[in-house]
């Protein structure tokens, strides 16, 4: 585990016990933390960002029932309209619903609502930390097997956005396998897509493996075709928002041009993932996942600290040229080697999934 | 012709005449021109990215050679050394290479080589201007059948970096046909890659197509996958740097990502492109073509206003965190539908190519 970092934890120097979270926008220029004390607060730090990654909004989603049973004073019915809010704060985040629905179905018969939520949101955290342990293992498991096949002693990994600690409780998922390797004294340098237009990668990625003393380098999203040409790619793994029956990886934009790239260079593509990640209501990914649109102000304007260490926001386009935002793609299932999941890898495929999953 | 837009010209201001440009590291913020009147500002201007875009380099580098005349007063073994140090300035351009050594050979046994060397440069630029003319009609043309294929009256063309006015002389080379397209009464709109690290397609394209009243819209790099899944892309077009005898393109980093994409959704992709683009020194690009590599500077910075309007730099990245950065890709032939050239369309085919120009 990564022990001194988190990406939220409950905080009782306020009156009511409050969500305490690091503020992700300003990442890597500021380390700050937000209490949300109430539902809208925290709705709002899952639309504006403030809060973001698959498994983060669920953990913050879990802790929102619990502030939310706060404010209602322990009112279930008043607490399923705070719920749905919450629910509905991020159309593409499975983990959101996942958690929110888990939450209130444990809550339909509490005697005491305010307590329970506290206790099973904690418990729902303890799991996913549990989950990523697991991932973190069996991801590490396939590092070691490609330096094996390939006779080498250093991995290059290539990855997009940001699925590490800040990402999922409690060390995420993509960078799980990362973090292990340096605990199991593999020498490992990972390739981090910048992931634009919100630079995940850039600012989120790349600040958690500086603090992790992990060796990476910085690319632009246009450069990993040419790397993996190169062969300078060993493997890619990303994380996923959502994952349908079949296989298709809903993950963030861009995802699917680097699996192209992974295909016709024969580098090897993992999505890794909590169990949770599966919506198997949805059984053709590419058809049927939502697709979040956002602001296109995310691609003309731009944070970055000036020379002076003045953060500042900067518009990078012409003042009238329109921008488009869509938040996520969709890697169809035949482009993905295997999904790593908290009980095994496993291949992107309809009926190994069902059977894997769904028992 | 776009009539009133060029990217550099002739000025005789000053006591010698000089070559004036756009500097078009500030655009689409500020509009600023830059006297040239030795070599080493020339090669500053080439290397630093003042003057950018696989024609332009190859006109500025043509009026080059008459800049260096000046300098040299005329003496052919002087200027010899001067064209070196233009012909290495970009290592990449193919047309740089081309002009400095068309202008050379042409000067070889000229007996007034200040005179003729502007008489040379300036056709070599008019020359430029009908191949980009010549691509306008035969891209166009293809617009056109892929309208009436699909039955549709609006064409929704995606392109990546900047091959417009800005790039080459007169009209550009991937943005020619969609200028050809708007004379034509056509309903053309545009999707435009940002193009990191530098922004080409966010700053110029945008800024070009503006100035033109074309419909466009732009889109983070990582996006055009998703839009092509969608099918809201009708066409790619792109230019190139330099293609290789079996049709391999060398173009901006990111070019290659998008044609697997096209591939992968059965959107044709072009590449437009004087025939002087053509290095038949080279069989295999993928394998060949040097791929020149920049700062990471461009990757960990960047430029845009703040809200007052001031032209600021900043960092949007870890300090402390490395970039690499390349600045081109070369896309296989096989993903290319065709090329479109000042002497029609080609295939992306040995024996084509062969034949068309070698001929």
């Amino acid at each position: 585990m990564q022990g001194n970092y988190k990406a939220l934890w409950l905080n009782d120097d306020l009156f009511d016990e409050c969500l305490e979270v690091i503020d992700q926008r300003l990442l890597p220029f500021i380390y700050d933390t937000r209490h949300l004390t109430t539902t809208e607060e925290l709705v709002t730090a899952i639309k504006n960002m403030t809060v973001r990654g698959a498994g983060v909004i669920g953990s913050v989603a879990a802790f929102g029932i619990y502030i939310a049973a706060i404010e209602v004073e322990g009112d279930y019915e008043l607490l399923k309209e705070k719920a749905a809010l919450i629910r509905e704060s991020r159309p593409t985040a499975i983990n959101l619903m996942w958690a929110v629905d888990k939450m209130m179905e444990l809550l339909k018969n509490s005697e005491n609502i305010i307590e329970d939520a506290r206790e099973a949101a904690i418990k729902l955290n303890d799991e996913e930390a549990l989950e990523s342990q697991k991932i973190a293992e069996f991801g590490c498991d396939i590092i070691e097997e490609i330096l094996k096949k390939k006779n080498k002693t250093k991995i290059n990994i290539l990855t997009h956005c940001n699925a590490g600690w800040l990402a999922v409780i409690d060390e995420g998922t993509a960078l799980a396998p990362i973090y292990e390797a340096k605990r199991r004294g593999i020498d490992v340098h990972v390739w981090v897509d910048e992931t634009r237009p919100r630079n995940q990668g850039a600012s989120l990625t790349a600040w958690e493996l500086s603090k992790s003393d992990i060796e990476h380098t910085i690319i632009a999203d246009n450069m990993g075709g040419l790397l993996m040409q190169r062969g300078d790619v060993d493997m890619v793994i990303v994380g996923a928002d959502r994952v349908s029956a079949n296989g298709d990886v809903a993950n963030k934009i861009g995802t699917y041009l680097k699996a192209l790239a992974a295909h016709d260079n024969d580098v090897p593509f993992y999505v890794a993932i909590p169990a949770s990640t599966f919506d198997f209501e949805i059984i053709d990914g590419a058809v049927e996942i939502p697709i979040e649109e956002r602001s296109g102000d995310e691609v003309k304007f731009i944070r970055g600290v000036d020379e002076d260490g003045v953060l500042r926001r900067v518009r990078i386009t012409p003042e009238d040229s329109p921008a488009k935002n869509y938040g996520f793609d969709v890697t169809p299932a035949r482009l993905i080697t295997a999904l790593i999941t908290n009980k095994g890898v496993c291949r992107a495929d309809f009926n190994e999934i069902k059977e894997k999953f769904r028992g």
